[in-house]
């Protein structure tokens, strides 16, 4: 294709939703060579006219490359392309990358088609938006086959400059991909409470914009201080009790009320600080209630 | 006392729990002359050897200086101190400048005390622990008498380097206030739930700890984007529908609930979607949710 003359490896890219099109176009505009597939081919056509080669079978893409990356709505769906594969089809030399969200029971099932393939398995978790591909910052989370991994890894951050790769098991980055994953949209779902908040008070949305960092900024810090004191075991109530917290946020609850807004994410935390304070932890510090959530 | 010589102001700190108490300690380390004064006076003697004055009464404290701090676990009990002033208690050239939580109903009522006895009132909410007072990128928020916040403000940023000032009416920064920490607080509450997910797989909050900047970061840009969406109205769903979000957040919902873990976090985002859902906004963009959440 247009980069036959190059001498970077060809890489295809099984699935093309608005991740795995703008996977596939970072790869190309970087000097890939890209072969695409798709279960509806008509969202190749953008990307054939950048240069990709489109495969007309999820095989014919598997054949076309050493590294394949699939892109999937979910595992569920990277699963049933891999076992409608002829049984006979040979991956010897070949590394999976399955970046397509699923659970642990997903990646097992993946790993172990995989290498009956003789592939090479690498499971990966997307940190980002789909504009956020190829950024310096951005970061996807490896687990798998070390050495498949680092084989591609120079390729691999094309996509995101920032790879964490979490060990040789491929189940490795599920567990810690969904559990940032539950991080980042409760933490936007209280945000969005607070701006709704702010919004019902008269302040813009850019206005309450303006004032977030402030709170991004203190949320870094009392993660870690929060993680410090879960490490260490340490649980004083010298900054502010979950007593004090609770009597605090029923202010913030009672605000949302009376402005007729949301307030699940603040019931979520104050759930959370009751916990505690039924288990007898509420003159310690606000991070007990990890002990308290703890099954 | 111990700061009579120095040309700075008499501050008087009124409430002397965790946060009161650092309040006074910091003005007191800068050099001020610090009166004090609390219901149980116990909690004063660190403060008195250290150089701070006991009033015995509230009246005693006002009397003192001319910038007068209430800093007590609401604005209700600061009210209840207000009340029962002498009404004939002159506060003419002084600022009351209160750090309680409380409603907007809260400050009304306090800042017509204020005004009653001839006082310049000034609110303010704290945007931090007490660990953090007198940090120069700590942040207080105020409202209200704007002369009186800026003949003093100096004297303030000793407490909070980077104080914003809201505006003269003296509940402007209420709401903004507890809107902040909806957003604080759901976001940490969000944190303990993947925390404790990646917990019960083996990963440790240490672990945890270290991989969360990668959403604090990514929370940071998807909150800028999100404003800056709402304020344009421009809800196209090309970076990744609402349907999914939704579609990735159940295999988040899915590992909390086979963990054991608990989930109110995940629960409320995903029920903030699913109104956007109702709404018809499926295959809107993530901000959308906004829309679909205001009053």
């Amino acid at each position: 294709m247009s980069t036959s003359g190059s001498n970077k490896p060809c890489v295809s890219v099984l699935g093309l939703g608005a991740m795995g099109g703008v996977l596939a176009r970072t790869l190309l505009q970087a000097g890939y060579g890209v072969t695409v597939w798709n279960r509806s081919p008509e969202r190749a056509t953008a990307l054939l006219q950048e240069g990709a080669s489109l495969a007309r079978e999820a095989s014919e893409a598997i054949n076309a490359s050493n590294l394949i990356i699939i892109c999937m709505i979910d595992k569920a769906a990277s699963q049933n392309v891999l076992s409608n594969l002829d049984p006979m089809l040979d991956m010897s030399g070949k590394t999976i990358v399955n970046m397509s969200t699923g659970t642990v029971d997903d990646v097992q099932r993946i790993a172990r088609r995989v290498s009956q393939h003789n592939g090479l398995y690498v499971d990966a978790g997307i940190m980002c938006y789909p504009k956020d591909i190829g950024g310096q910052h951005t970061t996807i989370l490896y687990s798998g086959n070390s050495d498949a991994y680092h084989a591609h890894e120079s390729t691999l951050k094309v996509l995101a400059g920032n790879p964490k790769f979490l060990g040789a098991d491929p189940t490795a980055c599920t567990p810690t991909y969904l559990a940032l994953y539950a991080f980042y949209f409760g933490a936007f779902a209280a945000w969005l409470e607070g701006a709704v908040l702010a919004s019902c008070a008269g302040v813009s949305v850019q206005d309450f914009k303006a004032l977030s960092p402030i709170m991004s900024d203190m949320l870094v810090d009392g993660i870690n201080t929060a993680a410090d004191r879960i490490a260490a075991s340490d649980f004083g109530g010298e900054q502010a009790s979950v007593d004090v917290h609770v009597a605090g946020q029923e202010v913030v609850l009672d605000a949302l009320q009376r402005a007729n807004a949301p307030h699940a994410s603040t019931d979520a935390y104050l759930s959370y600080c009751r916990l505690a304070q039924t288990a007898g932890m509420g003159e310690l510090d606000i991070a007990s209630l990890f002990k308290a959530m703890h099954p």
